[in-house]
């Protein structure tokens, strides 16, 4: 389903002096289309997969695909004006001429009845693609007008292609209303997100009874991941596309060779994607009691994930929530802790970690409908990594965090 | 470990009138470097880690890459001269002051011998990064000179700001240079790919056990998986970064939902990948007896299949390979089976199919060291999906087959 509000594109667009947006990225192209560009996306070049936003929002979304991936496109989303390219992967149906007494010549038949007679392309044909493209803007009355197109994403050289084959076009940057409106979640993506942090809590819980002296960041991987997968069969959970983590064991933060032994520090930060939408949580725990310095600055970490949360909610800076956090740590006396940000939006987006941030001087403002990852971490060799993240949802009245697992430093000795 | 050749990348440049190539792609930075350009790559924008290859053989290659990734890189990459610049992600060395009685003065203390005093961006400072490129340049002498970018990858919006910093610099399109180097794998690209193609197979292995009445593509996947990990732990293969497959079941070539009955056809179109480098090959099975029209399309693919791969030499053209190829398909009477390539490079790059393309008219010449994946599928709805594929090395006197299965339609029954 495509996440992507008409009336907001709109205003958004209004704001910018834009006629439409073109979007050549893959996952802005799932994005409003809500469902993937297909195997020509794969290069990540412009054409693979083109979505057309109007500005009218009467005006039915075009998505320029391969013919591969049109028909299924077409039954998924009827209200979408789908365009086919041919690309390289021959295919034809048989399906009704049944099995049995098929000849090449009966074969050869069903391409030709079924328009299939043309060469094709060693991977795409970007002219025909972008000839589909202006057909479209053409029959939408956009021929001379201004589009924002990805350009945070459209490579160099294929914006060259598309203004010399759409000169008429004045091309500026969509890239920030994408971001803008990526940022304020629909009701299925929330609950893509949510259901994604309730998968990776449940592989915490089955990856800390799995915590023996001995075990190794591999073994504490996969029972992360067997607990996400079982979860998610038991709940017939089906379209769980991904998963992510970073386990560390012991003082050094960013060796995967660590190792359970008594008084370690044991941090998991994990993510699992459903329709592509990746969560993003991390607990920290302890085998036996920590060192105290571990658990001074994990003390400190509380204190300031307590206040920065406290601080989140609509109307709010990013930069208010920056400052609240890092406040705390400077009470602590850590005076030259630094973070680039306590946290980022959450999505489907090409990083794990997409905008908005929670930076510091972060004038942009805290609104409902956005996801957000919240984070306290520190890293230090020597001690180890120490971390909390919860995933929260801004609501008009405050906030919503989908993470339920206790905050503390808990001990599965 | 690098896989570039600097004469080869010297050879190239001077064809191609380069003084340099400076690459932000991170799939090109971890080929030149030989190591991933680290987490700040992850929104795939210029900057998060560049790469800057010199025209002169002798002169070390820069990586400008986060202060997270770059003690690693240094141990790692020793000939490399590396250049940081900071991050978003907060980090301390406390491994000299031991765990015991560390007091927040002590931890601010050791950032402060570290250095480590400034806040840090919410990214990371593209104009900073800029900035170190600018001084390498400098320092190497390449300051008015033509050089080469990845502009098949650089965003726009990032590609007028490298514009605008480096305004002395005539920036061109390295992206083909790029593609040539890539497409001649060293001795060691050559290993990964040839124990990727091993373990693959090694999980064709294990899934044919599994094929019984019933089974889903889901176990059939599953199966597939299981066999490719315990090869790589029996073998202790460490770095298997990734896996994936297109296995279809059934008359549906594009769908998920077979399930394993008596006559049906199975294809496992496979792949695993080793540091990054992606195998690619592909066997087709049947339960039972095959209809007759999927036994005559196979039949045909076969032959065709032998064909193309007896045109595959150094010398060759890759046209000429797609030209024999589809030459057997017209004689089996198939006279509009089109098809865009019949193959492709395989390696690291951003798509598991890379230039060059065993497609109809490509005047580029096969040469030793190309690793590539020769294919001759067919996708027939009411028939399924029947495919042929095998990877390939070049070598001086032919080619050298990295498959060992049986290219026959086994039946599994």
């Amino acid at each position: 389903m495509s996440g992507l509000n008409r009336e907001h594109a709109r205003s958004l667009m209004q704001k910018a002096g834009l006629d439409a947006l073109v979007l050549f990225q893959p996952e802005n192209f799932s994005y409003a289309i809500g469902a993937s560009g297909g195997v020509a996306t794969m290069w990540r070049k412009a054409g693979g997969a083109i979505a057309l936003v109007s500005f009218d929002p009467s005006e039915a979304m075009v998505a320029i695909v391969s013919d591969l991936s049109a028909p299924a496109l077409r039954r998924f989303a009827p209200d979408v004006d789908v365009r086919e390219h041919r690309i390289w992967v021959d295919m034809v149906d048989l399906s009704s001429l049944g099995a049995g007494a098929l000849t090449p010549e009966r074969v050869t038949a069903a391409y030709r009845e079924q328009g299939l007679i043309y060469p094709r392309p060693e991977r795409f044909d970007v002219a025909r693609v972008l000839d589909l493209l202006q057909s479209a803007l053409r029959e939408k009355g956009l021929e001379f007008v201004r589009i924002g197109a990805d350009l945070e994403f459209l490579p160099a050289a294929d914006f060259q292609i598309l203004k010399s084959k759409l000169p008429n076009i004045e091309w500026a940057d969509g890239s920030d209303v994408v971001r803008r409106l990526r940022a304020i979640k629909s009701p299925s993506e929330i609950a893509y997100l949510r259901q994604a942090s309730m998968l990776a809590e449940a592989g915490l819980k089955q990856m800390i009874a799995e915590v023996r002296i001995g075990a190794s960041v591999r073994d504490l991987s996969e029972a992360w991941r067997s607990g996400v997968k079982e979860t998610a069969d038991a709940s017939d959970i089906r379209d769980l596309t991904g998963l992510w983590d970073f386990i560390a064991i012991g003082t050094d933060p960013w060796s995967t060779a660590g190792i359970v032994e008594d008084g370690m520090i044991i941090k998991a930060d994990v993510g699992c994607l459903i329709n592509g939408y990746s969560s993003d949580g991390a607990r920290t725990y302890s085998f036996g009691k920590p060192s105290l310095v571990a658990g001074d600055i994990f003390h400190a970490l509380a204190h300031a994930f307590e206040a920065g949360l406290a601080a989140i909610r609509p109307g709010a800076t990013f930069g208010a929530v920056h400052a609240a956090t890092l406040k705390e740590m400077r009470v602590a006396g850590y005076a030259e802790y630094h973070r680039g940000h306590f946290g980022h939006g959450v999505g489907a987006s090409v990083g794990s970690e997409e905008w908005p941030f929670i930076s510091a001087g972060n004038t942009e403002v805290i609104e409902p409908g956005m996801v957000l990852a919240f984070e306290t971490p520190f890293y230090a060799k020597g001690v180890g990594a120490l971390m909390i993240e919860d995933q929260l949802l801004i609501t008009e009245a405050g906030i919503d965090v989908m993470n339920t697992l206790p905050r503390t430093i808990v001990d599965l000795s």
